[in-house]
């Protein structure tokens, strides 16, 4: 495929979000076609998965469903959104892809990283990656309170300390496993001092310019 | 487990629901404690799921995802709903489970049948089947008119010849792969008459009494 496939990971409240937004502006200045998507969702069944997964209601559901779910959503994703985009010679960006399901569903619910990795495979097996920023923050130095997130409340966020323990230790052990793919960035103090970092380590791999 | 999971499965409009129905009728009258369920469904969140996948909506959703949500639905309904129920020690008849999956994405959408299988893997890996009806009725011989099936209307029946021809074919495939498990039943004329060797042959397995 033409384009390139740019993963963002990481734990709740560690300002992946920003740093989306970050890259996408610099690559508008310097007129980089670029696509963003999120996951769960980004198509219109993969939007009804997403809200099944995060409503509050769902708090019965078992760690294999929900790993299957996010499977769906992110099968539908890249077929009708990221392969065609990418076909395209587009960059696509995309907040969140399969390290959150191995880091959620596979460490933080105990699933297991290998199990969830496997059961992924027909998901995303037309559509490698390129590169995968993983933003590393402990889950204790969050940048936005899971207190706070809680008031606003889905699924993951409401849940306990021990729990997103779990997850980011589960993305310090992906990012150990596929050291070619994942780009680990640690945070600086300042939002944009950290986007030159990404900005900058995806320009040395020539995946943008 | 102390109770036994008897499956059925089949094509459209074999009279699948029919017999489930007069299966669960003889375990009534014969005082044998059992539950029935559907797949997909049976749980509010498998329900939920249900309602994605059977949209006309939804039309656009891919073989992958489409497998995916199946395999959600089963996970959340045989950890909520089946397993419970064999702990306590009853039949738990389903109407539709993994072979459904096999034929209609492996076989009908064309996904493979193995690796519709894999995919499975960890939704039913806690939950082995004891026995599998599989009403053995060619697509060309359905009991009700697919034409008269898509004026109800959901994405399955208003499906091609093609796709439900692949399907039995899957079926069938299925069933030389299992022979243990499957136990094969041509219907007869006679619903009661097909009740009938479906109960003899549960009977004669000692499933049931």
């Amino acid at each position: 495929m033409k384009g390139k496939f740019i993963t963002f990971e990481g734990g709740e409240g560690v300002g992946k979000s920003t740093q989306v937004r970050l890259l996408m502006e610099y690559l508008e200045k310097t007129a980089q076609p670029a696509v963003l998507v999120r996951q769960p969702g980004g198509t219109p069944v993969a939007e009804k998965i997403r809200d099944i997964l995060l409503s509050p209601e769902s708090v019965d559901m078992t760690p294999e469903c929900e790993a299957y779910l996010y499977a769906a959503a992110r099968a539908q994703l890249l077929k009708q959104a990221v392969i065609p985009a990418l076909s395209e010679g587009k960059i696509v960006i995309c907040d969140r892809h399969l390290d959150s399901s191995l880091a959620y569903q596979g460490a933080g619910r105990g699933l297991g990283i290998d199990e969830v990795e496997k059961l992924n495979e027909t998901a995303v097996k037309d559509c490698p990656v390129d590169a995968t920023i993983f933003i590393d923050l402990p889950h204790d130095k969050m940048f936005r309170s899971l207190k706070k997130a809680a008031e606003m409340g889905d699924r993951f966020e409401v849940e306990t300390d021990d729990f997103h323990k779990r997850v980011y230790e589960g993305f310090s052990e992906i990012a150990k496993k596929y050291p070619d793919r994942i780009i680990r960035i640690v945070p600086c103090e300042s939002k944009s001092d950290t986007s030159e970092k990404i900005i900058g380590a995806l320009r040395d791999r020539g995946l943008i310019k």
